[in-house]
């Protein structure tokens, strides 16, 4: 007896088909918004991963040394595969690059409600289009993979926020470009530590002036609209011109983006939110998670610009922005609201056999039914036809077609439909016409 | 710069919507056989591909220890992961258990043409029915997979042997059971070493008679069809009566089979061919190949029945036939034959916008028709009226959508096919049912 590895899941067919539900929403979703779709090994070499996410990611890899001494990775996410793919053809690719990826990844984590060691997610990234509009384009699709599932505004909503503005900010507070990073990790925790705590690792950052600097900071992360976010950023008074005329024309950026987002009717998923910076250090502009809007609020996507990774991977200066969406998270809530697919693989045809001699006849007709695409069943084993019949109602089929031995000699068969009871007696050459016809209309309660 | 490990392919948009292409067509021809499907973790614990298959596969695994201190490996094969999930809840699992699976595996091979470290399998498999029935249900999935592809009789063969007959011709020429299997495999390499090296090997199972036992062996392994057959088995005169009565009720087997698949049309895709004794171990019964009728003759799939397994790995004795069908040769052979769709990604329609204003209108429209599923590309930056002509011819779309300041003063758009060149002038408020006609009728050259 064995049993799964920690962390890993089986997917039993009622499982498989709910995953499978998930992955057919993505991938009409996605391609509808014009996004190609590709994949590459779950398995690359270390050294992609190290590059990109640092040493804290890499303590979490399912990591190896394989035969011909080669240090491995299972990928924990895709976006540094996606970097190398489009990278090493940037020359030839047609532009912008819209592509998505569904396929699973691996972290090495402790197993816990919602954290797995294998999970799959829906990744969709547009390369070398640096506009707002990508990023609209993008936070859309998001969007309507949620909606597309079922989920509705009572459901999630997609924060938004702003590197770049805090950036901005930072520096026109008088951080040096050096300090930014570390400054944007206290704010991130900032929510989960002691405002104390806050203010200690700040005054390490600005001195004297870590209380003024924590309060202009908590009043940016209080920040729920455009209006008030305007009038905070030009309310910064003490800063020089360059800062100023940066945060004039991210503001820019902000209204176009808005404006797009508003035109394609999204808004009222949207909440503006700047009290998100996203952990990872390579974003570098607007960056955005859909949350649960009730219970424990959980992040449901997440995602970003993350306009210097390609060229940092070693590849051409590609802009970029993308998202990652995973299944665990998702699934469990739309299980909660019932919106997970119920009953699988019902056949649409169950086929009841009098005999041998029956079956003979059957099992040629069946095979042309199932090349119609129809889910066809019929007993391996010879069986009575009371079992059969109830075999059929069992399996949840429409309809059931009947080989008994009068039907035999008029080379015909009778179809009933399961729901209504309805009979009708078919030449067997007139099947497969009278089969498309009868999934249509169905048979009415009176036999003929 | 980073590149993919050796053996693992980056699949670009082209080379996904292939597979995915190889993937759907699998996927409907299993559902419409009733099959169901099923996944299982991509890394098992070791000890679950050692039990099954010994050493030799072992040393081909990728096999690490995580850092839990657990011996693990990258699935080589799907089947023992399939006895686990099926050996688990084989008290609660409708029977019989119709399972496929479609996913990647992982050899640690040297990489060479049409031997890739890491290959995708469709997997199909019933389990807890022994008769000949299954076989032939499972035989014609096989084949209709390939066929579904547009492969034909000039393409591919399914060669049909069966270990059963080779353990009671064996018995029947003396060789005890503890010898089966040695002499199995002597069989199965008969063909790649000298005679002289079989016959060597064949005296220290049988000694002085080896050399009637290769001729007896020769004379079976030439067998091509029933009637031949049943001579060579009926000639065995100086065998006990056991053995005959075995042969005896497994060429009545054999009538079963042969009778199921002549009923299902198929025989004209069936050779039998009793050379093929197939090397693994785990067999018991059928088992059969599906080959290439040209070039290099390549294995395009195999399978048969292997009763004893999941007894053997610690669970209920359920019967069980199988069969895998890889992707890498497949593809090859549908390439070569020109089976592999074409161009992908081609959107359904592709908007032209006048400017700002214009798209401002036309946003709303856009995510409407990718509600419907429609393919919808626009162009993200501002580009002028020319150059977007140029683009939504280069990218194959069937229909364009303009949005001009003329169209915007009527709350209108002009819709262009693109194949005929044929125009049309709608509300925006028909937009949506517009298109859905439009789609199966197309616009006519003349404009309107």
């Amino acid at each position: 007896m064995f049993e799964s590895l920690p962390g890993f899941r089986d997917f039993y067919p009622d499982q498989c088909a709910v995953r499978n539900h998930l992955f057919r929403i993505w991938r009409q979703t996605a391609n509808s918004f014009g996004f190609s779709e590709y994949d590459a090994p779950i398995l690359e070499p270390l050294d992609l991963f190290r590059e990109k996410s640092g040493p804290e990611v890499v303590s979490q890899l399912f990591a190896f040394t394989d035969k011909g001494g080669r240090e491995v990775a299972l990928r924990p996410e895709m976006t540094p595969s996606l970097a190398r793919l489009a990278g090493a053809r940037a020359g030839s690719l047609k532009r912008p690059i819209k592509w998505f990826h569904i396929g699973e990844h691996y972290r090495y984590e402790k197993p816990q409600r919602g954290r797995l060691r294998a999970f799959y997610q829906f990744n969709a990234d547009i390369l070398s289009e640096p506009s707002p509009a990508a990023d609209a384009e993008l936070m859309a699709l998001c969007i309507k993979s949620l909606t597309a599932l079922g989920l509705g505004m009572e459901d999630f909503r997609l924060r938004l926020s702003d590197r770049n503005i805090w950036y901005y900010f930072l520096a026109a507070n008088g951080i040096s470009e050096d300090q930014t990073a570390g400054a944007l990790e206290i704010i991130d925790k900032r929510e989960r530590v002691d405002r104390q705590v806050t203010l200690e690792k700040l005054a390490r950052i600005a001195g004297e002036s870590a209380e003024n600097l924590l309060g202009a900071i908590e009043s940016l992360s209080g920040v729920r609209d455009f209006e008030r976010m305007q009038q905070i950023l030009s309310g910064s008074t003490d800063c020089d011109d360059d800062a100023l005329e940066k945060i004039s024309r991210r503001l820019e950026d902000w209204r176009t983006l808005l404006g797009h987002l508003e035109d394609m009717r999204l808004m009222e998923y949207v909440e503006i939110d700047l009290s998100i910076v996203r952990g990872l250090a390579y974003y570098t502009g607007f960056v955005f998670e859909a949350f649960e809007r009730k219970g424990k609020l959980r992040s449901l996507a997440g995602g970003g610009r993350y306009d210097r990774l390609v060229q940092k991977l070693g590849y051409e200066d590609l802009s970029a922005t993308g998202f990652a969406m995973g299944d665990v998270t998702l699934c469990d809530l739309l299980s909660r609201k019932n919106l997970l697919p119920g009953v699988v693989s019902v056949p649409d045809i169950h086929v009841i056999l009098g005999g041998s001699k029956e079956r003979a006849i059957a099992l040629s007709d069946i095979l042309s039914l199932r090349e119609l695409g129809l889910r066809v069943e019929y007993p391996l084993k010879e069986t009575g036809f009371a079992k059969q019949f109830k075999q059929a109602g069992q399996s949840g089929a429409r309809f059931a077609l009947i080989y008994g031995s009068e039907e035999l000699v008029a080379d015909s068969v009778k179809i009933r439909d399961m729901g209504s009871g309805g009979e009708l007696l078919l030449l067997r050459k007139e099947l497969k016409t009278a089969i498309i016809d009868l999934l249509e209309t169905g048979i009415s309660g009176k036999s003929q």
